[in-house]
């Protein structure tokens, strides 16, 4: 009997994702779980797998399907565990796994990787990178994550954990602090939490009249700075100038790196469209070396924001 | 017939150096010639081609070799070419297909890459990195070079030039010129003129005492700043201290990027031991992220210096 179908999880840190997917990446049916109810990993994998079964049942049957492929915070993709994943409650201090308690319970091969090499891999086989062998994936969300594709490889390096481009230093002299303990990371600046940040320092420097003044300084999202920037605030547009301008700088030490054919910018961030594309491609530019500019493209995400994460993970799932 | 040697070739400014090497990595012997006295890339080849035969010749037979490989400024691995460089009497702004004139002139597979690329290769074949499937190179002479090997392979990119990690942006504002035109470059910091810069950088800025001072400032060299030091010139020292924390820095972005299992730092600069390798690994290692902190190896190659160069570029013939 055929094997048609994958199924693929995003794991965040209130809701796993659960999708039935074909070989064209249609997500067939999808359901979610709460991910962030039990303090027990077995108890979450438990309610992860009769999940799975109680969706896939419905309308088609376990048999048909291949794999499972898996997004996690703090995934390692050579050990197929979860390492100190402090954002979920049932990781912690702790090397979970995952992997193996899965398929234990379930009885199928299963690939896990982070949630930004999920995401690269959905983006190379369902989205803008199809047919590109060399690309950097950069995940724009609450953190900056990276997926990084050398010829038509994610890289994991020694490993496991390569591709942590959101903490490479932009910033060395009084940099932000940073999630990760370091100071003047990249995630710091060009995350969602970051636009934020930057505004409430913009806003507290400067006297220049704003909208974002309208709402308490500590209330402020990257939504509102958006939505202020789309009214002419000229306070909000320098902001995604300035996120844009220390991407830009970011992307041009990349490519000196892999010289990828593109970089491809996907998550939450990339909904502020052209307000932080310019900014980011202008210094993109203008940074790189001779040899590069204008030759890179920079492109957001073609995958539909809902399927997304399921769809990168259920690539991974291809291949387990 | 077996053919169990092959040559490799160093071309540099002024001189090209052509060794004949067997599978274990032994230099048997060795000659060079003047790579600077033509202006014409087909005169520089035919006479290449009979250093090449005539070097043979003399107690081997051409029949005995597989095929040859050559490390080049500017060379690009997939097309065999060398491109717009400068600083080669027959090269300038022009795209020369060196390999296919090498092949037609000599009869052999021919390999280039960039000599970076090619003491990358020579150290996974013969030196520090036998063994490692992940790790980078950093040549740090007169420039800054990188070869980058990920899964037991260079890493050339989407079109050949990747690994230019002399080229990264380490000081955003007012940074140094750097010879590719850009600012701020590692290069213009972390190379043996690197060194010689901020020596006369250090030098007008302060007025210690210093033995550097017998010296006329544009007259300096990296050496005579590890002279000094030696001797237990203070200011030498901070030179020593201000390379090497940036050199550091610079390494673990690095990291972030490929997770290598090793940094292997060749040329020159090496030479200066313990006076630039200790404040590089402090720096790199409060520099990375915790995940990675003191278990990234940090070495010098282990090449013989007169041998190393041919030595890479001759690994590069296995594969040819």
């Amino acid at each position: 009997m055929e094997k048609p179908y994958v199924v693929g999880i995003d794991i965040g840190a209130t809701t796993a994702k659960i999708g039935l997917v074909d070989a064209r990446g249609t997500v067939l049916v999808q359901t979610a779980i709460r991910s962030n109810d039990t303090t027990d990993p077995q108890q979450f994998v438990e309610n992860l797998c009769s999940a799975i079964t109680k969706l896939v049942q419905k309308d088609y049957d376990m048999e048909q399907i291949r794999g499972i492929g898996i997004g996690a915070p703090n995934a390692n993709y050579y050990k197929g565990t979860i390492e100190n994943a402090v954002n979920l409650t049932w990781g912690g201090q702790q090397t979970i796994a995952f992997a193996e308690m899965i398929t234990q319970a379930i009885g199928l091969p299963v690939k896990i990787t982070n949630d930004a090499n999920a995401a690269a891999m959905g983006e190379m086989t369902y989205g803008a990178a199809r047919g590109m062998k060399n690309f950097i994936m950069l995940t724009l969300g609450t953190g900056v994550g990276s997926g990084i594709v050398i010829d038509g490889k994610l890289v994991y390096g020694s490993d496991g954990f390569a591709g942590e481009l959101g903490h490479v230093t932009m910033v060395r002299n009084n940099g932000r602090l940073c999630g990760c303990g370091k100071t003047g990371c990249l995630e710091a600046y060009a995350s969602a939490t970051g636009v934020a940040r930057t505004a409430r320092e913009l806003l507290e420097a400067t006297d220049k009249q704003s909208l974002l003044r309208n709402i308490p300084a500590e209330d402020i999202t990257s939504k509102d700075v958006f939505e202020a920037a789309q009214q002419d605030d000229a306070l909000a547009k320098d902001i995604f100038d300035f996120t844009g301008k220390m991407l830009g700088e970011a992307m041009a030490d990349f490519v000196a790196f892999s010289a990828p054919e593109a970089i491809i910018l996907f998550g939450g961030l990339i909904k502020s469209g052209d307000l932080i594309m310019k900014p980011t491609v202008e210094s993109f530019n203008s940074n790189l070396m001779p040899l590069w500019k204008n030759k890179i493209k920079v492109v957001f995400s073609q995958l539909k924001e809902s399927d997304a994460a399921i769809l990168g993970a259920s690539a991974l799932a291809w291949e387990a």
